[in-house]
């Protein structure tokens, strides 16, 4: 910016004081967009490793806290992080726009990820907002239809025929070949946004415990981090105890941690409704065995009965969700948490994602004429 | 609540300010929930005709408004309201809640609607939430599937055979007969609760311009009012003009009003992709009409053609909407915007409730060993 002399109108590029003509000098007028609102980036500014790009934000984060009346009968408060309402309906964008901001800092013209759900949309949509292409790599078994809510942003579609479990790696290391940023489950931008799901709730409440939907591990991986650093900084007393929940059929880390192993074990024939956390060979599955031993936290896994009923049960206070984000208040029954601790369950995406997982209700039929009849006899 | 003497416990019921013992009393411990967070309910406190019930909000409202760089083609400043991060993924969410406020209120056992889309889930979602019983009445066309989103919350979904049109005056008939309160599309705290849309904007810009998807006429007439309110309230110094937009398969206001005439017309052969504005005989069309021409403010109408081009860009924006939410920035083409007009375009509910309208991309399929090669090929 130049300083000028609102007097004699003369420019300076170096920073004087006041004008040779002896009038005090100001910069010249700036013009630009105000940045609208005051989120959850601006508030934690100190706590990211990049300035996030916050022009092309699309108002990921932010997502509000809800009371719900579900955990009286286990005698505990317990409140929802509504995940489902940010802009690709999950938790995923948090993370990809930070990932996205890194990459077109460092030049990248393309992205990419592994991911035939959340995280293929949040990417395929943050990729087009910034205007870089993007790669995203499916597994052989993902339906057209599915797609259609990841390619519908522009981004190109692989279908990958192989093992998909060696395509997190591969992936890495041919997008670092290619010039690709591949932001798989992961990726540590990615766990850098997570934070702000901690932030936020620690803006609102003290919690005792949060339950936390857990796959690759990347989300638990952030929201620990966040409160971690919460302490550090002293901006909070104690850290809750924070609870990987998984799918019974598909839960490598807690049956590593039950089973007091040092390294999680691939997982044998995954098989759960909760798709979105069905990664049987987590990635950071041994980074969190190590965050529950150092702190003390714990691991507990749901069938896909009690997971089925607790969709049930948001859906009866209003929020409907996709399988994997009704883990946590599933686990409620399995936990013996004390009277009256605060507890945040984390909502991670939309029921509008997987509605072939829902029992379409009963459906009446009534002709016009005896409306009046059919709506007393309910 | 009582008062306590601190010294000596005696305690009153009636307003004293000392106690006998001669010592200051003071009110009883309070004890509860704070309300999470500083919501658009509470900051425009002063302007809902009744207290909203905020121990029961899902968060719905403070929406982000998102800077697109969509305008700059037609030389104007393009801002999307992003209603599709509601609670049940529309901007429903804000007048059912307001609705449901007053029904608790009042003591209804029980509230319905009519309608098979967005304001069905949200009336579902919401009963649910506030403990009512839901009669949810669709028409005899819309599908088991679509309607999953509405029955999961628990809603009743009641089919009706017969003039689907003719429903909405009769259902409000027998409501009030049998003490269900119906909450259509314009009901009157309904439209309080859209108003909310117009303070969040003008919390953050002044606009120039607002472009509403109109059907019903519902929400253009919550917005209209919410400006009108912040005019009279001198807390804008213009108000915007607003421009009802309408799908050219479905457009009975446009056309009234295009054509000088003083009520609308049930529009002849409705058939739009436009469905959640697809309203032939739109019981606020006239109130729209008397707004349009007591301000000075246009209708507008655009072509499946420019409605399906919409969709597509704002999706390359990283906004995936219902083809309803696109005719907004369908229609900037159709007007001719000052140079550098401030604009807002309301994108009013989430595009994955409506996958079928949207064509899959084109998905390649890769060998896992032939990977880097198909990564290099694009």
């Amino acid at each position: 910016m130049r300083l000028r002399c609102p007097v004699c109108g003369k420019t300076y590029d170096e920073p004087v004081q006041r004008c040779e003509c002896g009038e005090p000098v100001e910069f010249e007028p700036f013009s630009g967009e105000p940045y609208i609102g005051k989120t959850v980036w601006e508030r934690f500014w100190d706590f990211w490793p990049i300035e996030p790009v916050l022009e092309l934000s699309l108002g990921e984060g932010d997502t509000p806290l809800v009371r719900s009346k579900l955990g009286d009968e286990f005698g505990v408060r317990l409140y929802l992080k509504n995940e489902t309402v940010n802009p690709t309906w999950s938790f995923k964008d948090r993370g990809t726009f930070l990932a996205l901001s890194h990459a077109l800092k460092a030049s990248y013209k393309a992205v990419g990820t592994v991911s035939t759900g959340n995280m293929a949309a949040s990417v395929s949509a943050y990729a087009s907002r910034f205007g870089l292409r993007a790669k995203i790599l499916v597994s052989q078994s993902a339906s057209d239809e599915k797609l259609k809510a990841v390619s519908v942003y522009g981004g190109e579609v692989i279908r990958v025929l192989g093992d998909y479990g060696r395509l997190y790696f591969e992936s890495l290391a041919i997008g670092e070949k290619l010039g690709i940023y591949f932001i798989n489950s992961d990726n540590p931008f990615r766990i850098e946004g997570y934070k702000g799901i901690a932030f936020e709730i620690a803006e609102e409440i003290s919690p005792d415990y949060v339950l936390i939907p857990t796959s690759s591990g990347g989300l638990f991986r952030g929201i620990a981090k966040g409160f971690i650093e919460l302490k550090e900084s002293e901006l909070i007393d104690e850290l809750p105890t924070l609870i990987a929940v998984q799918a019974e059929g598909c839960s490598p880390i807690c049956t590593a941690f039950r089973e007091g192993k040092a390294r999680i074990e691939r997982f044998k024939r995954p098989k759960t409704i909760a798709k979105a956390i069905a990664n049987p060979y987590p990635p950071s599955g041994n980074a969190v065995l190590k965050l529950l031993r150092e702190f003390g936290w714990k691991c507990v896994s749901v069938s896909d009965e009690e997971i089925l009923e607790a969709q049930r049960k948001l859906a009866g206070e209003g929020l409907f969700v996709q399988p994997a984000s009704a883990t946590g208040v599933a686990a409620l029954r399995k936990l013996e948490l004390p009277e009256g601790a605060r507890v945040v369950s984390i909502l991670t995406g939309s029921g509008l994602k997987t509605p072939g997982d829902v029992q379409a209700g009963k459906i009446k039929e009534c002709p016009l004429g005896r409306l009046e009849g059919c709506l007393k006899g309910a």
